[in-house]
């Protein structure tokens, strides 16, 4: 191969295929920045790949349409809101696809309408139905860069439709799949998934595999660098996400079925651990035992639409009355206090508690599953250190402690040693 | 009629139609603009009225993204172009859509494809060839004020196309048009269409009737207030345009065909005058007098996309030589120099001569037509007055003179008095 060791290695030499990018708001921030993405685009297209890009908005672009639509309405019909923020990612495309003719690369700018993506009927968050892709092959076989708005499509009705928060990693994952792309590369600002925040760990090692299942735990625990949804429907299609910088030509990290990884890299129970400190605890106390008391409390608190996390009950010696505590976005905190506590007073329970001041630390490894251990050792460690676990929960590959939050750092630090996943 | 006076002139009292109104960019510059629009759309929705609203861009949105667009590159594919710039107008759609939900008036914003506005195949300057009202139709049955980006629609492949300069005026028009629309109100920043530019005249007097052919010499003739193609269109479809002010309730100038002005209005020879004062004068001395000359000096400016307006060819006492003098914007003169230079020396012509400080003065009205002696008391009155005049031009419906431009303004102050147009 002559084109260079590290395409050499992201792109397999042949057959040549389709190849989907998708740069977020970050990466097109600036005319300085789309002209960068063209030159990066270019270099894949002279490899011999087909090339679809999917872009974000420009950076503040989303924010400052929000800001001009409050000064008009706090609450805007949904439909409309769709209308008024997909004109974004409008512009960055049109401008990524003149950037790319200005150096000489045929390209055309899609919106998500006339890329065929089609939505269900629901403004705001719906989900993609269905990639018609005749116009997009149409315009690849002419010989064109097709770049296509992220996070956008339309409805039965030839509505544009946002398909909600980290839509346009979605977008880049669905048409990937509708074109069975060799790979979809997700350009972010930072370089992959690591085993921690650097910023926190600064011994955290870059992982060059990752599962989905591994990827969407540790997506929803706050290693904010992939929308869940895009990973669940590249796991439903078996597309791999290669997640890595638009700063540098470094490779980043793969996301690719638990079947491939497990091919590809030595196993290791525990792949990363994941943060959160922007939680807080709620707990009611001594509620009377009975069918029907969580639902009670729960409902009232979805009706508030207040996200509930991770929920423990403990059973009094007694037997007749529990303790319940929750967590939820520290945000939600006050609302979640409100409701609990008007909640207790008609289960005639003793009082209600808070605490924003706590984090969660979340082990993520798909090989926990078969692994006993991991948990006892996860606690030991953490007792070892003095560090008091207020709240565990686990699931088949994960394993989450609520801490104080001043020792939660900490807490990532003696459990990223203690099971080795140092550089 | 219990709605107050003006409304009731304004709109016939029975049956109640469809009346289009049309919001150029600084009509809804501001968020706080965007509402007072919809205020104004309320209270003629108030009176039984179906609304369609044709909006442009927000005030110096365009300006902006084509700022944004030619950091990226100074040639931009048209076809982007039209995809980067239709964004304007879909964020002012919805926008003023959000402002009348948020004062209670059901409401939905159509992008020109939504719409059904189908153009040429033409990026940037197509042509509307059809409007497809299934849409505007459904939601204004619904009760709905419909909300339409002005300058846009799309062409047979789907793709977004603008409409070229003015475009939103005739995409209200067309609107009106297709709709059977009682009026066309076309809100813009001036009170109506008056005898001459009251900032040069000040007894100048606005007009309450114009037809569409006189509408059109005026506007061609420097008098910016409505784009020629939109009085075109509604000249061929007999869809009156209200031209008239967003910053009050005042009446402005009906433009309607010849036939109905004739009927409403004392018939007066000379309904305006208008000044262009962005001319220059180009002349090319002593050409042999032969056929194919205009030809060839026309089709060399023309190859340059050098605009001509007047033409006046002079024939020498001797009858084997012509000067020829033509007219052409201010900032093509040097360019037009150069050519016209050229061709001279091929057409071995004596010289070429050039005066940038002249100015055009024309007298409009459909009246010139049957009325003889007109252009002798035009000339009479600039001569009384030491105005040398060095290029006529005349049509049906009017006189243009060109004459120094120091001497424009005056010009049109004496001959304002002399028709009688003061108020």
């Amino acid at each position: 191969m002559n084109q260079g060791v590290v395409f050499a290695i992201i792109y397999p030499a042949m057959p040549k295929g389709i190849v989907v990018h998708k740069y977020g708001g970050t990466s097109v921030g600036t005319p300085e920045k789309i002209k960068n993405v063209a030159r990066r685009v270019q270099k894949v297209k002279a490899l011999g790949y087909d090339v679809v890009v999917v872009v974000s908005a420009m950076g503040q672009t989303t924010d400052e349409l929000i800001d001009l639509m409050h000064k008009i309405t706090e609450d805007p019909h949904p439909r409309e809101y769709d209308q008024l923020i997909s004109t974004g990612e409008q512009v960055s495309a049109a401008l990524l696809a003149m950037a790319l003719m200005e150096i000489g690369m045929p390209s055309i700018s899609l919106t998500g309408g006339q890329a065929g993506v089609v939505t269900e009927d629901i403004y705001k968050k719906a989900r993609i139905k269905e990639i018609r892709l005749t116009r997009i092959k149409e315009e690849l076989k002419e010989g064109k860069v097709v770049v296509v708005t992220g996070f956008q499509g339309i409805d039965s009705k030839g509505d544009i439709i946002t398909i909600g928060r980290g839509g346009s990693d979605t977008s880049a994952v669905a048409i990937a799949a509708a074109l069975k792309a060799e790979v979809c590369d997700i350009y972010t600002d930072v370089d992959g998934v690591y085993t921690a925040d650097p910023r926190i760990e600064p011994s955290a090692r870059k992982l060059k595999y990752i599962s989905y299942e591994e990827m969407l735990e540790l997506a929803s625990l706050g290693a904010q660098v992939l929308h869940p949804r895009s990973v669940e429907c590249a796991s439903i299609y078996g597309i791999t996400i290669h997640l890595r910088s638009s700063l540098n030509d470094n490779e980043g990290t793969y996301i690719k079925s638990a079947k491939e990884v497990d091919k590809l890299e030595k196993k290791e129970v525990v792949r990363g651990i994941a943060l959160d400190e922007n939680i807080a605890k709620v707990g009611i106390l001594n509620v009377p035992d009975k069918p029907g008391t969580a639902a009670k409390l729960f409902g009232a608190l979805a009706i508030e639409k207040i996200n509930v996390d991770m929920i423990v009950q403990s059973i009094h010696s007694g037997g007749s009355q529990a303790d319940m505590a929750f967590t939820v976005d520290r945000v939600d905190m006050k609302k979640a206090v409100a409701v609990t506590q008007k909640v207790a007073n008609e289960l005639k329970a003793t009082g209600v508690i808070s605490d924003p001041e706590v984090a969660k630390v979340s082990l993520v490894g798909i090989g926990m599953v078969t692994a006993a251990g991991t948990a006892a050792k996860m606690f030991e460690v953490l007792s070892k250190e003095g560090i008091n676990i207020q709240m565990i929960s686990t699931s088949e590959i994960k394993i989450s402690c609520v801490v104080s939050r001043d020792q939660g750092r900490k807490a990532v630090s003696v459990l990223h040693k203690a099971f080795g996943l140092e550089k």
